[in-house]
């Protein structure tokens, strides 16, 4: 459950903005395709999860630390750790290096995410091949 | 039916990339957002035409002029004009300029926009209100 | 300095997402927009501070939490008040409230700007109109 | 030069809009990643080009056909071929596939790009080793 994941991104022309630097909204992004890379490695694709049991993961919170900018054309390694959960949501812990895990660290981030239905967005209850696995 | 529309639209740094201008497919949102605007001042709110018509506007084909950069902090002018229509389409004339309607002419666009239904995005007669007004 | 400016922020196609509501990374680009606004209210244009005091605001940390989702065709009230500062930062609070400030508050935010260098983004004291303000 | 060179690209929810489709935007960010990985696969990198021969691309004009949509969690590939050059220009068509190429054929884009000056925006000579290459 805590095993670093390492998702590689480039930064391409529609990330950065006028100061030379990748946008600050655009580390969201980042770090999405990190957590949805994460739960396709583990066999969980997210368009099945809403059409067949009618859940999607909403994001209640997040916390991000700039350490050093990204900039245009750079090479980024995104990891996504789930250091918490419940029956309905996750933590999940978060960095962007520079080049590989364990280079340049230039962003963290905390990132709370509850199971709510697709129709209300209310809390629901994890599937249970989920849970399964973040109870491992 | 063919008189002009325009919106003011402020240049942020989300729009901007490392070139220090406006991302080329960022005019396609400027582009949007007085569509939209132009269909509210008739009256059409689309989350009602969506609810109620069970309808969307898909975007068929765009062909976009990019004739000078628009730059951080610079406030636009964007147009929004239907030059032709059928039962289930539009077509639209937009320019965007530096301030104001006959300012420095930065962009030009040529949008086909499709009546669809909103599950199927199969083609779909549109609002007899908009039918109406866009005949006259 | 701590009076409340509040921007309204119309939600486009563009903000949402395929969950229907507007995409999490967006809300950080409405938080953006807002501040600029607070400080084109007060006379300062960052295209200016970045060519004459060869300054700009490099965010340093953002903390959001997301309480209820904005939706297509929305219109958002989103507020920008400084309740920190030193020679070099700033410190904002900021909310997203539909319709009106008072009305459903949607999302909250902390958000660290840093003063830098346009070149270096080295940490740099604030242009002194912006200090004299900040102190009143 | 006329060879076929396909990128892959995941859609994730920052792609997607309301409409629960790609956003008719964010095709021209997925045309563009595979414009750069174009360049890089022939060795040029962009950020070098700005940095030592002071030149980088604008997009000058683009026409676009959407035909089916794309949508949350597809995988798609994205082609580029320079059909037709100058000294100052080249001419892409590109086309975008579900899967693979050959596959569902989702949208094909002809993007005009100049080779500028990066202050200026002026139009300026290609780097001799791209000019070399085109003519091949």
């Amino acid at each position: 459950m805590t095993e670093t994941f390492c998702l590689p991104v480039r930064v391409y022309y529609e990330d950065t903005d006028a100061g030379g630097v990748v946008y600050y909204a655009n580390y969201l992004k980042f770090f999405e395709r990190a957590r949805t890379e994460w739960l396709r490695s583990r066999g969980h694709e997210q368009d099945r999860l809403a059409a067949e049991e009618n859940v999607l993961f909403a994001i209640t919170a997040v916390n991000v630390e700039y350490r050093q900018p990204a900039r245009f054309n750079d090479l980024l390694c995104v990891t996504a750790t789930v250091t918490d959960h419940s029956r309905v949501s996750f933590v999940f812990e978060q960095e962007i290096y520079r080049d590989h895990v364990g280079g340049e660290l230039l962003s963290t981030a905390t990132v709370k995410a509850a199971c709510v239905d697709v129709q209300t967005f209310r809390p629901k209850r994890m599937p249970e091949a989920i849970l399964t696995e973040l109870a491992e």
